[in-house]
């Protein structure tokens, strides 16, 4: 893999601080040398959320951002005041040390919750991070941010002279024993807060909103938007959409495809919605439904399932009117037995699901995975 | 195990009709003989509904049930009009034999979702029931509706002339396989229907309603409430309560004990909720947070997981005052660490967590089980 660059007017850097006892790169910084210090967040819906969201989100309410600085290692969750202090401390030394305002730092932080982070580790990783400042450390930034994740998850493109740059860890609804999915994408095209704020909480909503491996919600979710505009060059909203969308949906679909202890990926199409958030929330019931997971683990073409799970949800539709494919094979019309269900084969490692719902004309794809006997050992012996 | 004496004014019978391949009993009958046939139930909140449950709430809305047959080996539901006719045939013919209403029998099915019954083995067995059909039957008849469960559950009582008799399978939301919970009570007190309709829906909210192994909402779920006046004693309401408040909690539990797949009973009790419904909403959270069950399992005091399912909840409550103990160790005050969590013990087969929100007075329990491999494994492989 290479070192992969930022797009210009960014500058970042990856260390291992010793927040994380294996000795593993822990702690990321990336800044924003401008002309244009755009910014703006999409942060969990938990009610309960961490310190740096908490913080994070204040940062961003003024559509500037000079830096982020991200550790893995501790989500500084449930800590209280004094987690909160700790959380203003490190952007309050970021800023110092990069002579910017600490009120343009946005914070992220993931690992276990209910545990203060370990200040002066944290602290003179950041020295070193800064030290190292580079452009070409989007793979070490990567590093920086990971948990269990398999591999680092990244992506750069360069399109008509614009560069974006995106990361991720997952976690998040997906492979959720550290509790968390935090990205960061960042650009060197010119782009308006406006703009940029309403274009990009619509693609979060379609990529990262679409992934849910196991229906829990971490306290730390943040993903992030940076624009430099050092490339001199201006999106349309019309292209920033069309580069976001890219960016993220490869994220996203990372995310779900290294989730922990997971055998197949599983997407989830609903098809003929009387709305768009009917289709969403018909596929988030199905992807959140254990005995369905349970089931696709075990290969089995058991539909009733799937209706099982629909029938759950407050949407407009006729319980007796919904078909089922399987891979492909429709297994269900009509809400009773179609196609012989011996003839979906389930033994890949991806599985499609299409259900039409036969109420409307919308439509919304949901990803998952099957649940195992490997997820429960992977996040029953976590954090003991 | 005694025979258990149904309640004067019932009969009942259990048989091996053949439905399942196994040569088990799978078929149950209980006749109401009077002379009152209040009858009342309260039927599965999903949408998608077996036609057995279609046909039985048409049945109760007069308040009258002269008898119930339940067969085990198949759900009846997902099976399109067909399906229908057959649970109509099914009640036909227990009215020819018994010459009463078709319209005061009640039917419930439990097994695989999308697969018709086998009628001919299914209309024999009720003449093999009809003919047997004797007041020493309630062993019996719990036997015949049992799916996966480990033994079958029932209760006889006896206080100041009035019987009870209550049993139940398990299943629905808890193991779930089979998909179904399916449980009769009946009585030999004289209670108008009123009343009952009104107190049986109020227990049922209160004990079926409030154990939920994995979140799943099964098609087929029916609990059905009979009373045939016998002994000629009656109820006051108070009284009418109590005693099947007692039933229900009795076999409620032995429901969540014998859950499929489980290794740990899990309470939650909810404490200083505004309301009593946002206490039953949080303890439902955090009954379907896989993430914390998987915890509870691996015997982790991660209470960090508690607070981030309680968090995606929508009730009244300040996300920075929630106290939780685990096994009577206080690890979380105001949301934040409190006593140490390694002094919480969770070796043993039964976890209690108490969540105290600091939001008003109201209060509920809510009955789980932690999420286990061999959850995954038996439900994984269960119809093919």
């Amino acid at each position: 893999m290479t070192a992969y660059p930022l797009p210009l007017g960014f500058k970042g850097a990856g260390v291992a601080a010793g927040i994380k006892s294996s000795g593993a790169k822990d702690l990321s910084l990336i800044v924003n040398e401008g002309p244009l210090q755009v910014g703006t967040a999409v942060f969990t819906s938990n009610r309960v959320v961490a310190a740096p969201v908490t913080w994070s989100k204040s940062v961003v309410v003024d559509g500037e951002v000079s830096a982020v600085v991200l550790n893995s290692g501790g989500a500084n969750a449930c800590t209280g005041p004094d987690g909160f202090v700790d959380t203003h401390r490190t952007a309050e030394y970021v800023a110092e040390k990069l002579d910017i305002s600490a009120s343009d730092v946005v914070v992220c932080s993931t690992g276990l919750i209910g545990i203060r982070l370990p200040m002066p580790e944290l602290l003179a990783g950041i020295d070193q991070a800064v030290a190292k400042l580079s452009t070409e450390s989007g793979l070490e930034v990567a590093e920086g941010i990971m948990t269990t994740d398999s591999h680092p998850k990244l992506i750069a493109t360069e399109e008509s002279g614009v560069r974006f740059f995106g990361m991720a860890k997952g976690a998040g609804m997906l492979a959720p024993s550290l509790a968390t999915m935090l990205s960061v994408i960042a650009t060197d095209a010119i782009v308006n807060i406006d703009s940029a704020r309403s274009i990009f909480a619509d693609v979060v909503s379609r990529t990262y909103n679409r992934i849910d491996s196991d229906g829990c919600t971490s306290t730390n979710d943040t993903v992030l938007f940076m624009a430099s505009g050092a490339s001199g060059i201006e999106l349309s909203d019309d292209d920033l959409r069309k580069e976001l969308m890219k960016v993220a949906s490869y994220l996203s679909y990372e995310l779900v495809a290294d989730a922990e202890g997971h055998s197949k990926i599983v997407s989830i199409e609903v098809k003929g919605a009387a709305s768009e958030a009917d289709a969403v929330s018909i596929g988030r019931a199905c992807a959140r439904n254990n005995l369905l997971k349970c089931a696709l683990h075990g290969e089995d073409a058991n539909w009733g399932r799937v209706l099982a799970a629909v029938g759950t949800v407050d949407a407009e539709f006729d319980p007796y009117q919904i078909d089922v494919a399987l891979n492909g094979i429709w297994v269900c019309k009509s809400s009773a037995p179609g196609e012989d269900r011996s003839l979906a084969n389930l033994s890949g490692d991806r599985i499609e699901i299409v259900i039409n719902m036969n109420a409307g004309n919308e439509s919304a794809t949901i990803w998952t995975n099957d649940l195992t006997a490997m997820y429960v050992h992977e996040n029953s012996s976590y954090s003991s």
